[in-house]
């Protein structure tokens, strides 16, 4: 039981844990209260939790206690930019076996620091509790600075939709690692560490974006949420939509392997877990590079791609 | 699997939590977006986040599932009214498996709701997940309304020290649940169902409580944490911490019952889940009739009890 969060106990984990965690100017009160106090300059606060379950949500053979961090801090994070705000911090509740090495503590705790700094945020407070299943919960805030939160009942016909960050990546990495097929490949990187592109949020706000969101679920469904809240159709172009290198490579090393992969498209489309941001924009708006137009709003509802109808399917956490 | 949580599908599950969840003036944005948004008005917000993990901190054949809403939600706001404030909303993670069913969800949610309204907070936001265990994360906003945090280490000696809230019930209550004596009695309710103080929270700082915490692990423990962090030494006064008559009934249940109960004073000076609140405040400071001065701060270390060391024995979440 040496070297294990059983044995240095809930208080010596707790210290731990939070030497690890700078903070920042937005943290007023830190860890070791009863509450952690974070400025809200605004008058205002963005708040957003989610939960990550070993074995639904990672695996600790398939990404290292780093990546789990990372990708734990991201996805949160993420939410918190498709609001159009910049985060400022996270609270992490642990629930973990006593048998977790103290080692594998230090790389989680190691990566979710490092991304909340590069995203700008610190964590701030926290909870551990002893459970049999390793489950993480994230809770994290953000700061609007004065700007009018974007949510996803504002797109309107005439808008074009545009999304920042990967699409399909993650998806066809997670299939790699499903197939046995782990080696070095950018779709893995991304499936274990996805990069959100966290500035363009607050960007995108700042440029008067009518909807946006963390495409999550995949981008059908996720597009399906902005068409159903706007009470509009939105529309596809295939052609704005051609997979990234990375994933008709990771695609065909799957066929190769006899992995019978979706194709292509198919990750891009219905993926999941890209944490890419899509957007409606008025279509006067000039939008920075890191935003590719890949379609447009119009009256009706649903999602179609050149026309045609698209049957989501996306990622429901039951099923 | 009909009337199950996995019958129902993710999205379902979130539209019949989130139907019982009515919103404030607090929530600017509520459950359906990628994140809450919240009022802020003082420019700084309170957060803190806690795990509740089946069989570890509740128990569905001990408690019913209004009890566990209750509870997870009291808990969370305890915390917040611990830092002075006035709790406005919380955030729910819940990880359950998918034969979970639907009608104990509806029973928490009525019972995460009602709390909530007795602090006057809402239910905001949050997340669903599958997972082989019933796990809970609740993360709770407050707002404290341009007074200072009253933190852990502001206590000096010559202050008093008082609580606010019951001692010793909820772990008598658990000890009659362990020895199989599930009979009415006001010991179980306050384990299933602990009533914190809240409003007493922003009272106390409005009075000028120099620290303050939620007593959740032990009134040795937690206090132990106010004398570390505020460097200084607090004695207890034992005439002051006399047993509730119910505590003592409880004890007279389990002796009779043959189940080796503790003292009743043990129970008040180390149960655990009290949610009461402690505070030090400043001799000069007359207290409302909620709050019982119970013992001095002195200049030193340690906690004692009528000058004789107390070993606190309270809980460790790894132990």
């Amino acid at each position: 039981m040496l070297n294990t969060i059983g044995a240095l106990g809930e208080f010596g984990l707790i210290a731990r844990l939070t030497a690890g965690f700078p903070q920042t100017d937005d943290v007023i009160i830190g860890p070791g209260d009863d509450a952690a106090l974070v400025r809200a300059g605004d008058g205002r606060v963005v708040a957003t939790t989610d939960l990550l379950v070993e074995g639904r949500h990672f695996r600790r053979d398939w990404s290292t206690a780093r990546d789990v961090g990372h990708k734990a801090a991201a996805q949160n994070l993420a939410d918190v930019a498709a609001m159009g705000a910049r985060p400022t911090v996270l609270l992490l509740g642990l629930a973990a076996p006593p048998e977790l090495p103290v080692d594998w503590v230090d790389g989680f705790a190691a990566g979710l620091a490092a991304e909340c700094a590069a995203a700008g945020a610190a964590v701030a407070g926290g909870d551990t509790v002893g459970a049999a299943t390793l489950t993480i919960a994230i809770t994290a805030l953000g700061d609007l600075g004065g700007v009018p939160a974007v949510r996803r009942d504002g797109a309107r016909p005439g808008d074009v939709v545009a999304v920042a960050g990967n699409l399909g990546m993650s998806a066809v990495g997670l299939d790699l690692l499903r197939a046995g097929l782990p080696g070095p490949d950018p779709c893995l990187d991304e499936h274990r560490r996805p990069r959100p592109p966290y500035r363009e949020g607050p960007r995108a706000a700042a440029l008067g974006a009518s909807a946006m969101l963390d495409v999550s679920d995949g981008l059908l469904q996720d597009l399906g949420h902005i068409a159903a809240a706007s009470g509009v159709a939105i529309d596809l172009d295939p052609a704005a939509l051609r997979p990234a290198s990375e994933v008709e490579e990771a695609v065909a090393r799957l066929a190769a392997a006899g992995a019978d992969p979706r194709r292509p498209l198919d990750y891009v489309l219905a993926g999941g877990e890209d944490h890419a941001l899509a957007a409606t924009f008025p279509a006067s708006v000039r939008l920075p590079g890191r935003w590719s137009i890949i379609g447009r709003v119009d009256a009706g509802e649903g999602v179609t791609v050149d026309g045609s109808p698209a049957a989501p399917s996306g990622w429901d956490h039951f099923s």
